[in-house]
């Protein structure tokens, strides 16, 4: 069974043209006229007003719709450091991903730099062309650097999808989790497990959302991050606490387990010891820290999400990214910002809660159709009202027109 | 007039969808299953199979058909240094001739850098992904050094088009030029007007094609280039005389112009000077160093070329390129080498003269439909006769099949 999934997806990138993504024309290319348009004579007009104004680039180029997607390989799904030729499947799956759920165009650049200088100063460089960027598989603590450096000095969205996409649906996850059991974040205690890249995200996100600092007790592979410990990144440093317990200490009497660690760590007794309603997400891929049908058979009254699309409360950054960008892009934002990451948190918690809300449907199923349109606008508006859009929308009724009709998957089966 | 098409050029740009590119997946995704081939947990394979044997990428990611067409737009069209953002339009419109005419997927990389060795530096970070690196409107000096050390230091195909593109194409014209007149390449006068990229480039090539080059005179603005001169480049020097004339002298008797500069420089005294039967390639753009009909009217036994669409004998660099790199990635040649480019001045050359040949008609025109066919399967044949493809062809009749679908513009209008 195992060797016939495996043979069906080498089938599938190897069935000819090899890979899973090609260029088209969105043009006219068909009569010597059109190709005198496309190319030369008639490309030199637009190439002179954007010299003249280079915003123009939005208007006479794909720009404003192409994205990068990059990646130097060193921390693919469960593979870690495959290097960047071996992870260019993953970065071409994920542009095609952009582009059937929002329409965005992926350009999946994979780079053969591992030092975070000269990782940026690469990205600069070929950055004109693009509207948006999205890092993608990169190892901590180098992402945290280059998606800081690269956010302050590049006048488009970056965002390394690792660590906010995660945050992200987790954050909506969270607080309609909560609001399910009737709990308050700023109440709830949250033993966090795993602290890279985006461990530290997502804790950072639910802090602001109402968690209150001290009650957080993250864990990296050691043990707890605690402020005497001097092996600390700056990142983990931010949630070192002075409590020295082990994980079991931790978890009695606590409302919410993040998982972003290995497999099999959350046994069934430490289940047994979390406080009443436990919300799980046990988000480690493809071994999750407790399996589902375990935690819900330990704690009957659990809600528990995972990273798997065979269970219910999948975790799946596709919930985001695409949406987060088209909403970017449709307003040319000059970055993408807090704002617009809270906007789309609620904007897909606000979701979950229109449809069959309940504990195995805390957030939408990754292949809602109402996605585009709730979670885009909800980033485009913030971005207005947060002033970093370059373009506004006056009318929305019409935008949400535009949004439906750039999602390119349109029937389900 | 002209403004009416300056307009027509600029809605051509700016028609929703801005720009004239598109990403597009070339497999299934409309169910969940696909998704889950396409991206995890089923893309984990790829990976896996690619970091085992990186030859595998040319297998299952669409590398094996990946163009990076890369400026940093300091030398475009007619239009100088534009900078790179500027020349998207020019690239996209690359990308778009490399699609239609032999299917080869484009990314167009525009680059803010100007300095060679950091110009190489990036290229040789995110070459990966690609099969081919075709540069583009690169200025010289500094596109010779990048060319040279990139073919050096990658093991694809690197070509600097506006150098061999215009070299091949007006070599395939010279050769059956002169079988039309009836003289001997190794006898001819050659008199180039200009010192760029392409200028060198198309010499140098005249030279292996068998113009001795004691029979070369090359100007650049400044007059002759002769031995004397303590301003020439280490490329002008290959070119040097010990002659120390003007261009009207140059031009007594001399058997070719090959004009690669400016504007109405050719006069009618001058070619009226012209040994019999001149061969004139006039190929500034858009305006020629001498118009076609004002050469035909003043020399009726001359031969004349232009690089405009509207005039027999256009020198078009689209007669080369896209096959180039069809015929080079089909067999995933480690480089494209002199013999390739040789092959492929031969096969246009060949093809012209199936057809109606004649003075007006001494190049296929740039739409015919079999220049994908011989061109292609000549460039693929001298790659392996010459070692350096890693893939070998076996049925060159399916392969000739192959390459006809390939190319999306069908008919013609």
């Amino acid at each position: 069974m195992k060797n016939k999934i495996n043979k069906e997806a080498l089938d599938y990138h190897s069935r000819f043209p090899a890979g899973k993504i090609k260029i088209s024309p969105t043009k006219n290319y068909r009569s010597q006229k059109d190709l005198s348009l496309a190319y030369s004579p008639g490309v030199a007009l637009p190439c002179i007003a954007i010299t003249q104004y280079p915003q123009k680039a939005y208007e006479f180029t794909s720009k404003g719709n192409l994205v990068a997607i990059v990646s130097n390989g060193t921390a693919v799904l469960g593979l870690g450091d495959i290097g960047e030729l071996a992870s260019k499947p993953v970065m071409e799956g994920k542009g095609l991903l952009f582009k059937v759920f929002a329409g965005v165009d992926v350009f999946d650049i994979e780079l053969a730099e591992k030092e975070p200088e000269n990782f940026i100063q690469v990205i600069k460089a070929i950055s004109s062309s693009f509207g948006g960027i999205n890092l993608e598989d990169i190892k901590a603590p180098e992402a945290f650097e280059i998606e800081r450096r690269l956010k302050k000095e590049l006048n488009i969205p970056v965002i390394h999808d690792d660590q906010h996409g995660t945050a992200i649906i987790s954050g909506a996850a969270l607080i309609n989790s909560l609001e399910f059991v009737g709990k308050k974040i700023e109440k709830i205690k949250v033993v966090v497990n795993g602290a890279g890249a985006a461990a530290i995200s997502c804790t950072r996100l639910y802090k602001k959302l109402g968690v209150r600092a001290d009650n957080i007790l993250m864990f990296d592979r050691k043990g707890i991050i605690y402020i005497e410990r001097n092996d600390l990144t700056k990142e983990k440093k931010e949630f070192a606490v002075k409590t020295h317990i082990n994980l079991e200490e931790a978890l009695k009497g606590a409302d919410v387990f993040i998982g972003l660690s290995i497999g099999n760590i959350l046994t069934t007794e430490m289940l047994l010891t979390m406080a009443n309603n436990p919300i799980i997400f046990s988000l480690a891929n493809p071994n999750p820290e407790i399996r589902y049908n375990l935690a819900i058979k330990t704690r009957p009254d659990a809600i528990v999400a995972s990273g798997r699309s065979d269970l219910p409360n999948q975790v799946n950054n596709v919930l985001g990214f695409p949406y987060l960008f088209r909403g970017s892009l449709d307003v040319q934002s000059i970055t993408l910002n807090e704002e617009m990451k809270l906007a789309a948190v609620f904007a897909i918690a606000r979701l979950a809660k229109e449809k069959s809300f309940g504990k195995e449907s805390i957030i939408p199923h990754p292949l809602d159709e109402n996605l585009i349109t709730r979670v885009s606008s909800a980033v485009a508006r913030a971005a207005i009202k947060s002033g970093v859009a370059r373009k506004k929308i006056t009318d929305w009724n019409a935008y949400e027109e535009y949004l439906f009709d750039r999602r390119v998957i349109k029937t389900l089966y």
